[in-house]
């Protein structure tokens, strides 16, 4: 409800800026007695960490968590759980002309205008930095729906899609683009390096999975379960669309294409013969699969010369120097896995909650 | 917060389902002293009216609102305003097969699988009937929000896209598909009328601007301005996709392409040379026109049998009769309108609340 | 979290002016299945209706409750309900004096300082006639918490209290004062004749316990069961004081006094030597019966003559004629006991959400 | 609205445990440009450190308050506030007995019945050591409220009043009790001093008054000022009870009695002949001074033995040993001034949002 909170049972809240001491989420709400410890949190950081190929940013961050609160003897006791990552390579230099001009494309006038005022280093509150902090919350969130099983992964970079005949959700882990089809790997590494070195920047589409959700979570009308994955895959810094199952394709089909005949399953759980709609109807789980995807914009970032004005509202013209992912939509992968375990927490608990299933 | 709220300051609550005795909105957090009576909610809720011309349910509504509460003397107090809408064409019919079997693509299933237990007249809580609410309420937000203008439309109704360079906003209300090109409306009105014949049914893209909101509404990070519009549009029914500014389209684009280069404006606010993020930066208005555009999938109920299953599990078919609108995407239109005013109503409010601007 | 709503995940909101059309409720999250009719509420309205005896005001509301949504069949579908009580003695009565000049006790002034205008009608929202509302949703709450006996009572009127020893529950519902001793009873009427025939009027202490409430339910820190019933007593119209258990008396007793001591009882549960505590520790029930006692003001209006302003800031007097109850702290016992319930009803969910139990 | 946040549009969270590594708060929604420094909050933190005299717990904590976001270049930013405040002196014992029985009075059974399982190291999550957490977050608050001025001192001690007629608002800073009657405090200094080396402990009554406030700030019906403070002061451990202006005194009134009459005051602002509400009038402040007290139960850590039951149910008895203060009501000043400073900023934003005043 507040700015910087999601959830409402299963409710986290994050704070930090890109350069500041540290950056943290605190999760309330969590269920007592789940097994937590930092072990079960820092393999998701890793994933998400910076720096790991040429394909990320070069900051060196280690991105260890601390848990300070809310657990005892390895135990999740039901208070609020504190995470705190603390920030190592805040690379002490001048921000001078950030804080002087807009960079087009980045939040800086829109802060601006908000509050007067800024924080320009590496972007303040606005840097996808902050998201390792929800990465950290979506780790016990995971906890929570234990039999929940969520991939994130790209599926297509700078407009190159993969070839869908080619999914192996084993490749993902083996490249440097959670891509899921080695071909299209192959082809990206070619086109990211050359954009970095024309010094430019790539968009992404991203695909989130859910298998293993019961029917039933997510409610009408405004607590949607469609409606808060919208809510919070759009809030991950660069997105400029969610869709769920076919999305917008479906606007394209017709009635009867469209409709995911069921048929008796053999564990007395109905069998669909599609998934057009992503796993949801009317807002409520199905039982089959939640499927969303997302649109990241190319990184505002980029070395190309671009007009601009100063606070003064001058005209002049900026370069984003300072290290940069060439295509955030990469590191969003593990991002959006966090975001779908966490809208799903609240969803079970709610619905938990409301009926007692 | 809850199911069936929306907002945060200024916050509406809809209740009601399609076969109910009424529907109804509630409004809490409208500031004092806005003039505001029936007569300023009526035309909105005209425009959304069934039953106008043969491409839309049959279903004959007045959808007359009375408002019970929060208004003396013609001007807002402060409190909370009931709008009240009854309910006169719950055609009595059997709603045997609908109880006993599940249609594809409808909330059946997910409502029993959820609740045990569901109210099958018309889709009950489920239905599109609900969103006569949120015009009403709507109506209210523009009020807050003088100043701003907005505008919903069909951009595309089964695959079948406007030519933008034939936008006309007069044409907008001048056909019964709020479609701005003339061109397109004549098409799609056969392609409706063949698909309704067919007894199939198609989707649509809406798309609602905003004009007018100053830079700085909206807030990191999760009550971005982009993320309370996704959550809001996708709580519209049979919408599955939501973009903002160049949406998906933007995962193409170079980020130099992406660009919204910046330059001193007329006025001392900054001239955009570009709007490909559709108004927000950081989840933040930046005094650019708010652009966004949503998936809705074709209607569910068709008459072309669908294989299902019944209430027991069993193996069946069914034809989903009654009187339904052949593409739902048609009335989404001013849906879109009014869930944009009251998103940007909450903004507005929780901006003053929080800058004192 | 709104201005007229209560509760997080069984929630209502309430809505309505004393002189307006209509009054009512909406109740958000109420599990599905439970059977539920106007029958079911009215005899809670009942006891709280005006115009029964000449201790409350001569308003003659039959306070008849209409249920517009969330029920199909007689059972609750998980969906919102909503309340609808029509006003229909609202006396078309000259308002003038009471919207030039503020009544000293009453909200006229604040109201006007907040929102620059005000519904003067019978006290507009601030009005105690908005409880009948909260008394409906109170109904369905007693549903959810089905097994939860809740008793409200006056224990003190006009200073004068009931002798504990004499303590009758089958008494509460044969005076006209919600009161559990037959002598107090007794003395009440003449002590309120006397301040009626004066002018004047009386202030009152009115307990509510609730008993079969299992231990567990609420939560630390800011989602304290105490918490909560503060919060939702306070909302009670001339309402300024709450406590909970001993409350006051427990400043003054030593530590060793106010040890409530623990022993095995029969059924497994533990079994405590007092209740000091009012069924509370750490905000968390006990197991305990909870017991909650508030402070109700004198009734403001009053046929005194008391130096006020006029809206113009002038000095001037007033006198309070019309209708009204010459101890508001009577009608309060059932407002009282509806509170209990909704507070209860969404303890059991929140608990049940985050814990599973 | 979750468990561990209070507020809505300036809203906190805390976290931690009594022995845990630290506890913390967030601040979120705090406007933009305040000045603001661990300078700003240290002194508030030394008020109520303990370890500071023998009549509060002799656990050495220096109660260092670390900013770890939200403020740049000495100036808050409008993104979240994380304050962390290191735990030093936790002492490493042996927590067996209190890990295996429970303690009455404490919420150490209530805990176990709700989560099943909990942190018994000082009382983990329940301990008033999570005070300071929400007296660094009321530091930040009072920036908010630059104007309003805000004392906590206690009015009563073991049963024993201060003299009003002797009150000294130098008084409280100069001895151990926050007392504003110098000869009560010296004789408190005795009766707690016969407490503690009793083994006893004793409760006490604290005041909080807020002068400054505007008219207008709070809103009808369940986001009452006075409902706001009831729920915030109740958060306070070992209160039991919460009045505001006469509170349970106002119920012995006669109607005329409490009337506060109003006459034009020399600065355009009404001149009230009391201040029988206490500042309040339908929930929304009146521009007189905020006054609300509290009861606070006397320790439940006692030296004496007390009969209890250990977790599995069987009788066997407990004497509370470790350090605690033998009155928790001498601390709860500086807390309940954090409280009403942060209620008060919550409900200056909330009115700024809703109305633009």
């Amino acid at each position: 409800m507040s700015f910087n909170s999601f959830g409402h049972l299963f409710r986290f809240s994050t704070w930090g800026e890109s350069h500041g001491p540290a950056l943290g989420a605190v999760v309330d709400g969590c269920p007592p007695g789940l097994a937590l410890g930092e072990a079960d949190i820092q393999p998701f950081l890793d994933r998400r960490r910076p720096g790991q190929n040429r394909f990320t940013t070069q900051r060196q961050e280690p991105d260890v968590v601390e848990i300070l609160s809310g657990v005892y003897e390895g135990r999740t006791t039901g208070t609020p759980i504190s995470l705190v990552i603390r920030n190592v390579d805040q690379r002490s230099k001048d921000y001078g002309e950030v804080a002087a001009k807009y960079r087009p494309g980045h939040a800086d006038y829109a802060y601006d205008a908000k509050y007067g005022f800024r924080d320009p280093r590496g972007g303040g509150r606005s840097s996808a930095r902050e998201t390792a902090a929800r990465v950290a919350a979506g780790a016990v969130a995971r906890k929570v729906i234990a039999g929940v099983g969520i991939s994130g992964y790209l599926v297509e970079l700078g407009g190159d899609a993969i070839d869908r005949a080619a999914f192996d959700a084993d490749e993902i882990g083996r490249n440097p683009f959670f891509c899921p089809d080695a071909a299209a790997a192959a082809r990206w590494e070619g086109l990211l390096d050359g954009a970095r070195k024309a010094g430019s920047s790539l968009g992404a589409i991203v695909e989130v999975t859910a298998t293993g959700v019961p029917a039933g979570w997510g409610a009408p009308v405004y607590h949607k379960l469609d409606g808060q994955l919208a809510a919070a895959m759009m809030s991950i810094n660069a997105v400029k669309g969610v869709e769920v199952g076919d999305g917008f394709a479906a606007a394209r089909l017709r009635g009867e294409e469209n409709a995911d005949a069921m048929a008796p399953g053999p564990d007395g759980r109905p069998m669909f013969a599609a998934n057009h709609a992503g796993g949801t109807a009317g807002g409520i789980s199905t039982g089959q699969p939640i499927v969303v995807r997302m649109a990241l914009k190319p990184t505002s970032s980029i070395l190309t010369p671009v007009a601009t004005i100063d606070r003064a509202g001058a005209a002049t013209e900026i370069v984003t120097k300072g290290r940069h992912d060439p295509c955030v939509g990469i590191r969003a992968a593990p991002v959006a896995e966090a975001m779908m375990a966490l809208v799903l927490a609240d969803a079970m608990l709610m619905h938990r909650g409301q009926t007692g299933r």
